[in-house]
């Protein structure tokens, strides 16, 4: 089974720098979507937060050797399922990001942890609960 | 571009009506690791919460039409960035399940959204802020 993703866009940053995770970022960058998604992205709003999905697309291939690592400032290796490194099985990644800015297809975003460049696949809500749901309603909640 | 994504997996469920979505949900289901992946998921523990991707491999192709779309219980279009619709540019959905048991390649999950037979293309912690972070330290919090 193959999967064909194709970017909806690509994330560009002037900081050199990139976090290790958005968690403990604050730096920042835009998201140019393809012109064909802008449309997609209208009800996006300033300050709320997104779940971006992209592809590292920078990260080596991934190998038996892999399933295993050390990750950053840990002294034990652990499950790759269960750490954040870009090498991964499928090499995909997910931040939460805060939207600063919006400006057509431009959404600029705070908390960044991609590189310059990154593909973006998908941005998602970012829903924590039933009532974070955009299509939530009183009787889908008694359902 | 295209990215070869594969299955690290299948999730697989008798339950008959699947919630629309995982913030709404109590049904159950499994998800079966490739046994060349059971090493990866060995830090994953009983009780914890793990976000996991996979393809809506059932949702017909995106087209331009479906860059708004009215969701379940929603009297008004939106953009596909902003709804969890599994027609999307990429068919690439996101769940944050509960694992309560563990055997092996097979993590019972609650709390799904997704199809019988659905493909797994990878898991992730759940991580919400810095303090959730496997590989967070002090020496990385004062980075």
């Amino acid at each position: 089974m193959k999967v064909d993703i194709k970017p909806i866009g690509f994330f560009y940053t002037d900081t050199e720098k990139i976090p290790r995770h958005w968690t403990v970022s604050d730096a920042s960058g835009v998201i140019c979507l393809e012109k064909e998604y802008t449309k997609a992205a209208r009800d996006i709003k300033v300050g709320q937060n997104i779940i971006v999905i992209f592809i590292f697309d920078k990260s080596r291939g991934f190998t038996k050797d892999d399933l295993l690592q050390t990750p950053l400032h840990k002294n034990k290796k652990m499950g790759v399922f269960s750490i954040c490194s870009p090498v991964r099985p499928n090499p995909i990644g997910m931040s939460v990001l805060n939207v600063f800015a919006i400006n057509g297809n431009k959404i600029s975003v705070n908390g960044i942890d991609m590189l310059n460049g990154t593909p973006i696949i998908d941005i998602k809500p970012h829903i924590k609960d039933k009532y974070d749901c955009p299509s939530c309603s009183e009787t889908m909640e008694t359902k």
